[in-house]
């Protein structure tokens, strides 16, 4: 089962519901946009590349249950629907960049019929092409991977942020359908926890073996030598540096000291090459997210909190980018990548 | 209030019980040995120092809960109530060395009356050695720290892992004592997050400026220019590494990738230089750890994990180690030390 895709039977979106794992793995189906929208601001559906297909998919979402006889009506709806969808995560680039690409397909019906048939059509392409390029992206970067290597991840970069088989661990899959034994140390990732409980869920439910570790322990695994490589994900990339999940910096400079190959896997959308890191600005979350889990807490209320998103590594701690167009090495000279 | 002492009304042990923080400060009486056991095993009281003036005390209590009326039946009595304090954490050094000294102290008395009065006198000064300690290590390390300085600290080497004052923590109450103004930043240390229960809990209590962050964050405030100095404690130092709480390492190395000196405070009991890094076996503690966050499950319990309670900084790594006896650069030569 892909992260998000149609059923045809009911003419709903399916969905795996992340905010229930690692304890419980459920399906559910969004009949409704407001129950999609739901589902996205929830974080039941997340990931840069899956929510560009959860954009695609609203828009065909809505153009079924339209019960509007002309095709300007149903157009209407179909572009209050996509307005509605892009607000429950107004920064996330890729929602947006889906709800648009299937409204433009719409656009071309001439009928209402057709409206639906072309919207499900885009959406469903989205997600198809989603997959192919992580495909193509993972047998690049299965090249780098010898058999036996242990790699090192953060955060989630795998299937379940995308609408399947994922970006570094897309890599490792590839690697493994060639029949290289590839072992898996992922780190939790605080304040959240995507590697406890979303990398690890997904790496075991494909019978990859996992370690599970603190994010604290990438010195102590990479000095004992049990890493060969580390792969992460990436949330953008300028030309200077990669922003990605809090901790990655941390890690890229431990992988640095012990001359541990620093790989990030990321298709060419996340490419920022006009802009410089001084340019992006990261955002804060809640101190919240430090102070308790779940319900528990674990500091005092009135502690002063810093809890950036991202941090920047900058490109000299890089070894190489995979990308669906192959594998890139400094400078990453834009042209070359693209 | 001491993290530990007696209450000279009632004759008990009286203690901050830690395993409430930061939720509530709770004071606990234990009127009975088997009491202070419970309170060791639940580590209501933790902290290789602290545990030091726990078994003393313990030993006082028994000697005054004791009915004998012959000194000889007052002795038996002392040394199984040390030998089942000592069980309750059988590698913690400090704890039978407490236990140990005032029984030895108890010895020299003439009659039972004089058994007590010299089990809590000797108790006491273990007490208040290591209160003494603890502000002259706190002293030389403050001359380290200038007007403005942030410190960055990992898990909780304050007060409450001592009878007071603390270690790492004790050289910035030090600091601050001289009018320096410092801030400190905190690391929430998993997975028991000492950094974010204890060590940022006892810090607002003296009203020192404190930010709390993950542990994957130093390397993003370290390149932000946030940090001039990291101060930790060490559990053990060998002749080429020091132990302390596992991410200790990890810091080490992005303080020197940011030329930012890196200080190890500690008392010279904590110096084992008869021995090198490689003959000291790491204590790996439970998976659940990582499993589970009270009662919240963050990873599949069929994950494997890798949890080991310290790491080991090579001395390379250490820009000087604080002591009680004054500051010591590379090589730290065992007889200059002591």
């Amino acid at each position: 089962m892909r992260t998000i895709d149609w059923d045809y039977e009911k003419n709903n979106i399916i969905m795996i519901d992340q905010t229930l794992l690692p304890k419980e793995y459920k399906l559910i189906e969004c009949a409704t946009v407001d129950s999609l929208c739901e589902a996205i601001q929830s974080l039941r559906v997340r990931g840069a590349p899956a929510l560009g297909a959860a954009g695609g998919f609203g828009v065909a979402l809505s153009a079924f249950r339209s019960k509007a006889s002309s095709l300007g009506a149903l157009l209407d709806e179909v572009e209050t629907a996509g307005k509605k969808i892009i607000l429950t995560r107004p920064t996330a680039v890729n929602l947006s960049w889906g709800v648009k690409r299937v409204i433009r397909a719409v656009e071309e019906a001439n009928n209402t019929k057709e409206a639906r048939m072309f919207a499900l059509d885009e959406a469903k392409a989205i997600a198809d092409e989603d997959v192919k390029k992580n495909m193509e992206l993972g047998e690049h970067g299965a090249s780098l991977l010898e058999d036996g290597d242990t790699v090192m991840t953060h955060c989630n970069a795998g299937r379940l942020a995308c609408v399947d088989w994922g970006t570094a661990l897309g890599v490792i899959r590839s690697a493994r359908a060639q029949g290289k034994d590839i072992k898996v140390i992922s780190c939790e990732t605080r304040p959240l926890n995507q590697g406890s409980r979303i990398t690890t869920w997904e790496l075991l439910e494909d019978k990859i073996p996992v370690t599970l570790i603190t994010d604290s322990m990438s010195g102590a695994v990479m000095r004992k030598g049990m890493v060969d490589k580390v792969i992460v994900g990436a949330d953008r990339i300028t030309q200077d540096a990669v922003f990605n999940k809090i901790g990655t910096y941390t890690h890229s400079v431990i992988a640095k000291e012990h001359e541990i190959p620093f790989y990030v896997a990321a298709p060419v959308s996340t490419f920022d090459f006009e802009r410089f890191e001084d340019e992006i600005e990261i955002e804060l979350r809640k101190p919240e997210e430090l102070k308790f889990f779940g319900t528990h807490q674990i500091a005092p209320l009135e502690v002063e909190v810093y809890n950036p998103a991202f941090d920047a590594t900058p490109m000299e701690n890089v070894t190489a980018i995979i990308t669906e167009n192959g594998i890139f090495y400094p400078p990453f000279l834009i042209d070359e990548v693209k």
